[in-house]
């Protein structure tokens, strides 16, 4: 536990921003579909009218973050364009075409003393999010926060800072000029690292903390929270190949599972392979073909086909998320020690097999304990526009609350709703 | 934040606990319903059959805490007589004749593409809860955690040790008679509140943690754990009658939700009374000839009827969760302002409102942010089995993954399962 050095007055400001979210968060809750989606058409119309401030901000904050040295990749996320800005506008016109997980009756029934029960979907109430230096999350989080009728708390990454100014300020006059409460949406930058520690242990007055971002993020988030966290993203995703794999099938679910978007937490980053699969040259020959790197083990090395090159695997690579044209590949004896690798490296987030045999996939989804478990079909699947959920908030790798894509209404929390004509206990 | 020393050697011991836990939760979650309800009868016959044992260990425990000057209250939770352990023994038979939660499909479509998903209910594996000297929580807690397929690691208040020993000793012998792994059942109490301690901070050893018992062992819980806690209990309950209120059914609600059982979370422990509620002062009078001290604010005083005796609310009472016959009584102006205190003060577990007015039913169950709100029946139906859910974990007062009563479906999590031919993304 790291201790936090927070200054009284920051405490004192990041409690005032949420009790004025709080408040704002009760309004919210009360707007119904159409005026919420009024209120996210007129940020999506806004952000282009507005779009020349914005991208001056970002230039400026994209041209600190180049003075001070920071990485080509991370300015590349960091940079708006009119292109990505009509995105984000786009985006929140469809989440406005969505259903309103808001009151979606959840179960019911009528109890023998006449008593009617029902559960609803409500909304979370106050939703705050970290997240780095990307100001595509401040519009995406915002958006699907006022959707489930919450209000959000933002902290991006202060290299963001100007950026993000500009979008709150966006969100905030659009918000109030729909006739929503313009708390709904509300920053914290300005209170730095601290504020953002503040906001972590506001136990009480934030329902629910979303960190969004890399492995690091993630971590001092669950390390210093008191609030209520969802995890997501980390995804070790990995492949079993059996020995009754058909070889073409196994080729095309595995070049798609790693090189049709590497950067993304559902590609595959290790291959497991039965040693009697027969499938394994051929998939060993399409991904070196494909510009994939290998890093396999002295089993795998022994039968690389001719003319191939691999590296030799460390441990380590067992545990990475390359994130890139990277792959680790090993070989097992069988479905057991297949399993036994997965529950050692895997994240819980997707693991595949493919294979021909009906016993093995039985046993594959029953022992693989991960939030996906997928037979003869690619990893890149574990998504919540794939998986017909509309608008993603997120893959959640945690077991409480929600578990693999969220979608809205994962953002919603549920009220029983009791009436009757007297009844008591008896 | 409290530094926690730990000893290294606590440390290594509970987290090979844990670990064989999680060993133990592979194999419930593959035990099938009719093995584990063969699990659940064999415990509920072995309690019958060591009774004695048992009840020799309890007797040891009282005695020493007979000695150490523990309170008549205290005493009375922490002894196990015949038949106390006759309605243990029940408890899991009846736990027995319930549906299994593992397994129920939540939902699932087929896609576009061939893709058939479906996202079902799996055991969330490892299971921890820390409670106070009651040993019937040993009992209760193991059955609900075996039935949803987990493994469960208990830590028990330390002036029940002899008796947790016996019980899971008994747990143990019985589930391994029925072939489930004895390790399901497992207990760190040795390890004193170092390992309680251990154990809050088991992040990826340990998937839930429930905390059951009073406000300072739930405070202690949240304040310390880094695992995810699922938060229950606490009931500041409220009931606001208004000026259209019924004065007859004012009187019955209120009456059976403060005497029918008022040392339980849903009892109501303040009541607000509109200006203008004809139904004030027999309300008063049934409360008062019930035997229930009443703390009531000036404006109530004022109004007392003759001859009844009432106590002066101050600003802690609004805030006690009595749990005896104690009732804290407040005069309001408007809905709104009961509203308003009820934002105050509530503890989000239940509010109820007795009504005629339609607006004002539907306005308070908008308005009001708790797990249940309730119109016209008492604030003791918030109870696991009065709505419906058969056994119960406990009442959660907390927003994500389960708010209110909590069935054993609230003990699993869920699995995405997607079965295809070889599909990919394009």
């Amino acid at each position: 536990m790291t201790e936090l050095a927070v200054d009284q007055d920051v405490t004192e400001a990041v409690h005032a921003v949420a009790d004025l979210a709080r408040a704002a968060s009760r309004r919210m809750a009360h707007a119904n579909r159409a005026w919420k989606d009024q209120g996210l058409l007129a940020i999506a119309a806004a952000l282009r009218e507005r779009q020349d401030a914005v991208l001056a901000a970002n230039a400026r904050d994209v041209a600190r973050g180049r003075e001070s040295g920071t990485t080509e990749a991370m300015l590349d996320r960091l940079t708006l364009t009119p292109d990505r800005v009509a995105a984000l506008s786009e985006a929140l016109k469809n989440l406005a075409s969505l259903p309103d997980p808001v009151g979606n009756v959840v179960r019911g029934q009528t109890l023998p003393n006449g008593l009617r029960m029902r559960q609803v979907n409500v909304p979370l109430g106050v939703v705050a999010a970290i997240y780095e230096a990307r100001p595509n999350v401040t519009v995406d989080i915002a958006g699907l926060a006022l959707k489930s009728g919450n209000a959000v708390i933002l902290r991006g990454g202060s290299a963001a800072a100007d950026t993000n100014e500009a979008l709150v300020g966006i969100l905030r006059d659009a918000l109030e000029a729909a006739g929503l409460p313009a708390n709904a949406v509300q920053s914290v930058d300005r209170y730095g690292r601290a504020g953002a520690n503040v906001l972590m242990r506001a136990r009480g007055r934030v329902d629910v903390l979303i960190p969004r971002g890399g492995r690091d993020l993630i971590q001092s988030v669950l390390n210093n929270a008191s609030v209520p966290v969802i995890e997501t993203g980390e995804g070790n995703v990995h492949i079993f190949i059996d020995e009754s794999a058909p070889a073409e099938m196994a080729v095309n679910i595995v070049l798609n599972a790693k090189t049709q978007r590497p950067s993304v937490c559902n590609t595959v980053e290790t291959l497991l392979v039965h040693r009697d699969a027969t499938a394994l040259p051929d998939v060993l020959s399409a991904l070196s073909a494909a510009g994939v790197r290998l890093h396999v083990d002295e089993r795998i090395m022994a039968e690389l086909p001719a003319g191939l090159s691999a590296v030799p695997a460390c441990e380590a690579d067992w545990g990475r998320e390359y994130m890139d044209l990277d792959l680790a590949v090993a070989m097992v004896d069988s479905l057991d020690a297949a399993v036994r690798h997965i529950r050692c490296w895997s994240t819980g987030h997707t693991e595949a097999i493919v294979t021909n045999d009906l016993s093995n996939a039985e046993r594959f989804i029953a022992e693989v304990d991960s939030a996906a478990v997928i037979v003869n079909a690619s990893t890149r699947f574990t998504d919540g526009a794939q998986m017909g959920l509309g608008a993603e908030v997120g893959i959640s790798t945690q077991k409480l609350h929600a578990r693999g894509p969220m979608g809205l209404s994962e953002l919603t929390t549920t009220k029983w709703i009791v009436r009757g004509e007297g009844q008591i206990r008896t």
